[in-house]
């Protein structure tokens, strides 16, 4: 059983008058964050207060880029072409950077969002090129994928890839997470037990297939109801197990020793 | 004092994934309903809803168009030519229509958002184009405008308006409302009694200015958090004054008698 | 082979500074255009500006909703709802009907554009949802979808359909139409032999399979560079054949005597 | 009389399916450029092929950020507050960045463009709070004003700002430029002798009056049809007087000498 792992949360998903998601109660239960970038979620003064958030709280900032649908919030899926996705998620992160640049904090990771994370999971060829492209603009900057298939190909192709498991999603029999438009309020106990199933290397899918996974972070999303409960529960139960949280970046560190 | 006025609130102002205001609390409060037609707030599955909702109700249904500015919630002024102006309302009246005919209901009234609300205020041009543009697309629908100068000049050009005075916004001594970005609570007590002064033909500005109204309409905003509670004592306070509710059809039909 | 037919135009695909087509050439050519309405391209100013065209022209006028999606102009795939795509539908053929009124004139028929046209095409359950919601909000209005199988359910299921043939995109195998993300020039001459061919009942795929064609109407693209001198070809070529156009109403109303 | 000089051009103005300007002959006339990024023109694959072009002919590279208003090319104002300004053009040079990372170049100044420049112009707050923001993101940077009193207090309050003027727009007795929302044709001829108005230190408004102009650089609209030609007479016209062009830093560089 693994004992050290990421938690991230993908946070900052206000939109000008709308708010959504209680980021000041979940951030301080873990250990980075996505923060999205406009297209779905995340007008500028949203992302300039999360990412105040986040430094205040000492969580390793990520770009959460999504498909250009406020109103679809980038859970529909939207046929880009690889290039067409790559220019999406270099631009979002570029935003975003400008906003950490400013707070004097730079970008850990970035995470496709929504629909956008199904489409690098389900082409490959979109996966390749948005590893490319944003690790030309910034070599330091790592790319969060579905641990899985094609994240270990972009892995092997020679690019710095996170491989990311779900607390709080349910997997089908490929493996692939079940994204829920709207997501409502889940069990916190079940969510910490999933969690503690990564870090065992394998969850169970909705027909009661077991699926592999070997993950460096494990996500919740902000904008379920009870997103810090479930984060306290997944820390509480980390405690029990002696599990220990670090960014993304101290856990990739470590894969290969 | 006038003892038979429309309360008409704005409202349908969600966005796909983004909630706003309790509108199934506030419409059983209300004559009238302006519901978002997609450019500040109001995606069409909203637009559907709230139009069931007014439908559910039996609420006289009016359009609320805004500025294309759904990261500043229509609140941001801008300046668009009077043609331009017409043709935002026009555009928009038309997609609610569309969800009101298969609805099987009508659109009685159109009432411009936020900022635009404002230049229709403040540009007398504005609000002659809109008034032209809207009722040679509908003869029978109505304009809604701040009760004042600029109302009564569009009414004497021979359209058809509504005159507005509001409830839950303070005035300034010109007799123009303040617009708030983000309404907060506001005592409810406080609101009902302005609206009681509107009926007796004046309200006082921030600064103590006494300011003539003539208004027959009184407006609430659903995005302020407790309007239903405003709602719920202003209808109380209008049964303590023998105070009638009604459509502003209704309304605007008894005015020449 | 057919001697009556129309010939519809997508137009009005200019938006705001932008200009795209040439439709004051286009327009004479045709006997139906399909207007764009905002969220593709057709901006509210342009709309105005394509309805008063048609109604100069004694074109019949139709709304020509598609994706929210004007970078990529309509013309990427999009997973949205069936009650999402019908809502679509309802939404754009309302506002551009605002205008159609405001002009004195009507909107005949509903035809989506790009790749909304291609998921009423594979999407049978997305096809039903928009013909029920637009006949339900105008009973007269027709809804235009490819020649074919889905086209023939809708019809079948007592819904007011117009089926089309394209003079200038080519078919796969499957007698589907090949979407170009940016048209380009096409031989006149080739299109006009096409267009022959759709009246003649049948046309080649790229593969040189031969499709089953039965069809009331024919379209061109307004943002193909040469569009014009398509549609000059194609009268042209109907003239020799003793082919003439009408409306789809009148082409429709011929269809089963 | 002035013998150097930036000659810098907005550019980079398609958006998806629309093309606007010809920059393939711009760029060759001017030695820095100024991208659209998003919000007013510019989607992400025009942004890259701008990047790319501008690295092709060796011209200092800007990020010409605007308002939030596709339909509206960012030539209508619109109520930023100083905070909503800065964020905006914080995200836009920040998104453009990325592109330029990507591509081994640098953003070398940011300039507002239409409204928001026009802003910056009557409000000194959004222009301090731009100048703020921007080069707290990014120390190196360069902020484009209008050579004026504003530009003064800004570069006064210790920020790097260039200070710009304008070979092919009017100017009013306020010194303000008149921004038109779609510019037509003008004689070059007319345009080059404007510039070398600047280079002598004065223009004439269009009543007559004398304006005072001390510039580092010379705009030209890439959105003009004929800008390639007003380029080329600017460019022949400074050779007989020995002008020479360089980038604005160059030219800021020699500033204080």
């Amino acid at each position: 059983m693994k004992t050290l792992i990421d938690l991230n949360a993908d946070a900052g998903e206000s939109f000008g008058r709308w708010q959504l998601g209680d980021d000041a109660a979940l951030l301080p239960q873990v250990s980075s964050v996505n923060v999205a970038c406009g297209w779905h979620a995340g007008d500028p003064g949203t992302m300039r207060r999360s990412v105040e958030l986040a430094v205040a709280n000492g969580v390793a900032l990520g770009a959460h880029p999504g498909f250009p649908d406020l109103a679809g919030f980038g859970r529909r899926a939207m046929a880009l072409s690889p290039a067409e996705a790559a220019d999406a998620c270099l631009y979002q992160y570029g935003a975003l950077r400008a906003f950490a640049a400013e707070a004097g904090a730079r970008i850990a990771h970035v995470k496709p969002h929504g629909a956008l994370y199904g489409l690098t999971l389900r082409d490959p060829d979109v996966a390749a090129a948005v590893a490319e492209s944003v690790t030309k603009a910034d070599p330091d900057v790592m790319l969060v994928l579905l641990a899985g298939p094609t994240a270990q190909r972009v892995l092997d192709s020679g690019h710095r890839v996170v491989r990311e498991a779900f607390a709080d999603l349910d997997y089908d029999d490929n493996g692939h997470i079940i994204i829920e438009p709207v997501p409502g309020a889940k069990d916190p106990d079940a969510c910490a037990q999933q969690a503690i199933d990564v870090l065992r290397g394998g969850v169970t899918s909705v027909n009661g297939t077991a699926i592999d996974v070997d993950a460096d972070t494990i996500c919740l999303h902000g904008d379920r109801p009870n997103s810090p409960d479930i984060a306290r529960a997944i820390r509480a139960r980390f405690e029990q197990h002696g599990v220990h949280t670090a960014t993304m970046r101290e856990v990739v560190a470590t894969r290969n020793r």
